[in-house]
């Protein structure tokens, strides 16, 4: 066979070829910028083009400091084009961590929403390697503090709508993110130009994501967060319509995006879609989600209740996923096979709750402490390792890789089960299960039955210092409209204390406005342990 | 990213854990053979061992003789897990072509089915490389002449069930076909790990053949040829279930099947969806085909008269692909895509009569005599020539390679055109073209018309030898039940008169009652050629 390298740039190629017509949708407020795939065509060679003539090279790291839109878009293309790294920014870090992962990634030039120009221009002197900042925005009178600033488009204006791509190897980096840590700095990611188009094709398949030419995809996972879950890539490699949901979405954005656009697959965290609903719910809008063929979420278990919630009052499919940015990042896909069709009602269900069975191209395994397989019987827990093409091998430049990656296993640090049917069941993270008495409590489980509860809009369990057991679980929940005020700690536990045993329950329940969520959505336990360390239980 | 190879064994692990209890259904006579995954990832493990313990090793080709069966199944899993070369034999080769391209692979050992035993016996004196032939069966009493002969199951027996793939790199050989060649003897082209890897990957995409788990598969074109198209692996990658046609299938055979395994997609050349259809208007026979989602045609050109017919008789969609052994072989599918929604119904059948847009993966060029591009206008024609990673960059140890592969490029031989949306319109093998008067006359434009009369089965259209013209083309016409004795050659000129210039118009017509196949079934050309070098035309 030839020797023909799986690159990202034969991605545009293809679509400007075959799906020149099909449109980028980018919300502007209350409008949108729509432009054609041979349009992003012509305007991401126009980026390379400038990104060249202001000194990037191969190997050099783009970065980009944005929400979704076609601009951030653009980039996705043009910086692997050129043989450079497109190092995505998390917005929502602290400056702390923003200053560390740009030095460390070594960004030469940053592209940056001028909104968000605020946050990095008290930062701008802290970081080194910077050489230019690019404003994405046509409006010429933006001023900014930030040194060697340019207008995008006035340098889109000044180059040419050709460029041949850089001839690169497929295994040299086209993407780098930072993820957060437990402990200590994000750590980055590198993610080749092999393992994403394999990452692609892998999402185009039936019984993966199945991105279609005749999709109209939306994601609301941020294009800063884990690649943006692919969706550019994937989106271009079918030709598919793409919405991108621009500055500051919230849930009325997402719903009249999927209305007005007909939009038939969105992707995002499970905070998302549970304000999607309470949005609905509290507007009383009718919405039309007649064109969704499925809504994926992934980055946490969502609970059934959810799940029934879309089905019920939306008539919508949502569908789990699972994945980490370590990943590229498409673990698992909760499309039901063949062999469920006999299962009872609430059989499918429960396994409509599991993340879904593996994709197809990737190796895994569930392990105790001690590194020994441990059998897939829907029950017994462990730690999930993973190994494949589109799994990094390493973190980027960074000491904390040997802990990861261990004889060829990346090890997720996410405890799970797995059933016969190689379906996944996420559990908690290692450092989010409560250790009571040297035995371990699953704060999902408990989070997952509470939700059922239906007075409550989410809840978090977090395990709280406790003299004689080590740690217990405190409960803390958020109630919704209608219930706020009325819902108390009695009816909380009532409703779960069939389902656990007596120590697992948790000794008290809290009542808050919400809960604190992390950079990119995920509830953030570490907020709230350090709130309540000092909580006195109710025994 | 981490290295990790793209090899074949890796369908099947995946298969025996995700989908152990899905079948594989193998036609024995008019009962069946019926295991699953599980049960073909143990013998395979033990045909493997069979092998190695016969001195089959790395590199080493082991070839198969044989039609569609679960034992054949077995063989396309096992060689490549031992590092070893699937050469699958074209069991209707000539006898010269058999012993040339056997000994020009060097096969070590030979599977082959008992009914073709017969075929080989004669020729083993003059089979150089061949250590041992197996005989595909479990009757401990059949004899043959072939020296060191084994008994299949005999062999299975005596070893274990458990085998772990030779680590090799995704670039070496996996699979080894032989293709017929204008002149001279078959040319080979060796499959890499890699290379069907990523074939699979391409065709379980929605919008190529979209094989899922869903999916019962039935190929019909014979494993022998071209890679089974990729069926077997492709099922494999996502657990569909497989139905394996068996000794001598014909179209009852194929009928039966569909309508008792509840097949959803069937895959096979036009004349054999010319002969299921004519076989239900001669039995008169009530088939279910309901559950079909799609069958696909490949190998040459279907006339949009059967497309119409399968529809409107069967309600059934025929999908037109195209590819060849050299590219392992799906370049093209006919996936209609969102913008022919507008299009009126006649141009959409238009569009359902070519062989649709190149899948995601490849590149493609159509080039004059000069290996100038030719514009994309649906009109112009030129040669199609590709690359990607499922290409072949030579013919086997073949000075022929350099006629065919030439900088970097494939050349395909076929010419076609490509319309504006970029789907592909096959017309004549170079070799197929009538020349009269230094202008080009497309056969295949005259057959399809031609096919297109109510009264016509089958047509092959014929450049023979003229003296002032230098060639003229002569129609091959098989009249179908209802017309025999009663079509004459005003009536096949009428019906296409009027969309043909009056020098395209065939000079005569004769009628046969059938067109030779070569041995995949393609109308055999050179035969007719042969026979009609002499004919004389009306004036």
């Amino acid at each position: 066979m030839m020797d023909y390298p799986l690159l990202v740039h034969q991605f545009l190629e293809r679509a400007s070829v075959f799906s020149p017509h099909k449109e980028i949708i980018s919300r502007e407020g209350d409008s949108a910028h729509r432009y054609t795939y041979a349009d992003l065509t012509k305007r991401a060679s126009r980026l390379s083009n400038a990104l060249a003539g202001l000194g990037v090279g191969k190997g050099d790291r783009v970065g980009t400091f944005a929400w979704n839109t076609y601009r951030h878009l653009e980039a996705y293309f043009a910086a692997p084009s050129m043989g450079a790294v497109l190092h995505t920014i998390n917005i929502r870090l602290f400056t702390e961590d923003l200053v560390y992962i740009i030095n460390h990634a070594g960004d030469k030039v940053i592209l940056i929403d001028p909104d968000l120009v605020p946050i990095l221009e008290p930062l701008a002197p802290q970081l080194e390697s910077v050489e230019h900042f690019i404003i994405l925005t046509d409006d010429r009178s933006f001023t900014t503090t930030l040194p060697s600033a340019h207008n995008y488009e006035d340098l889109l204006s000044e180059v040419s709508d050709e460029y041949s791509p850089v001839r690169v190897g497929e295994n040299e980096p086209a993407g780098l993110c930072y993820t957060s840590a437990t402990t200590g700095r994000p750590k980055g990611v590198i993610y080749s130009h092999r393992g994403i188009v394999l990452h692609s094709m892998m999402a185009a398949q039936v019984d993966t994501i199945g991105f279609r030419e005749r999709d109209v995809v939306l994601p609301i996972v941020p294009m800063f967060h884990a690649n943006c879950w692919g969706v550019p890539y994937t989106s271009a490699l079918v030709g598919a319509t793409q919405v991108l949901n621009g500055v500051r979405p919230d849930p009325e954005v997402i719903c009249r995006l999927i209305d007005s656009e007909k939009v038939t697959l969105s992707l995002g965290v499970p905070t998302i879609w549970i304000g999607v609903l309470d949005h609905i719910g509290r507007s009383g809008r009718d919405y039309d989600f007649s064109s969704l063929r499925e809504i994926v979420s992934g980055g946490s278990a969502v609970p059934i209740s959810l799940i029934q919630a879309y089905k019920k009052k939306l008539d919508v499919n949502l569908i789990q996923a699972y994945g980490m940015t370590e990943a590229t990042p498409i673990i698992s896909y909760n499309r039901s096979t063949s062999g469920f069709d006999s299962y009872s009602d609430g059989d499918k269900l429960q396994l409509a709750g599991t993340q879904g069975a593996m994709v197809p191209g990737l190796e895994m395994r569930l392990v105790d402490d001690e590194n020994n397989d441990i059998p897939w019987d829907g029950d017994q827990r462990g730690e999930l390792l993973f190994k494949g093409p589109w799994i990094a091998d390493s973190y980027y430049n960074d000491p904390r890789t040997e802990e990861t990656f261990i004889d060829g296993w990346y090890h997720s640090g996410d405890i799970a089960s797995v059933s016969p049917e190689g379906y996944i069941q996420i559990g908690d993270r290692v450092k989010d299960m409560v250790k009571s008495g040297g035995e371990w409590i699953s704060s999902v489980d408990l989070e997952t039955a509470i939700i059922g509860h239906p007075g409550v809009l989410e809840a978090a369990v977090i395990g709280i210092p406790h003299e004689r057991w080590q740690e217990r679980p405190l409960a803390c929940v958020v109630a919704n409209l209608e219930s706020q005020g009325k819902l108390d700690k009695a009816d909380v536990l009532d409703f779960i204390k069939d389902r656990f045993a007596s120590w697992w329950m948790p000794d008290d329940v809290v009542f808050i406005d919400e809960i604190p969520k992390t950079s990119v959505g995920k509830m953030d336990k570490k907020v709230l342990r350090e709130r309540y360390k000092d909580h006195q239980l109710g025994n």
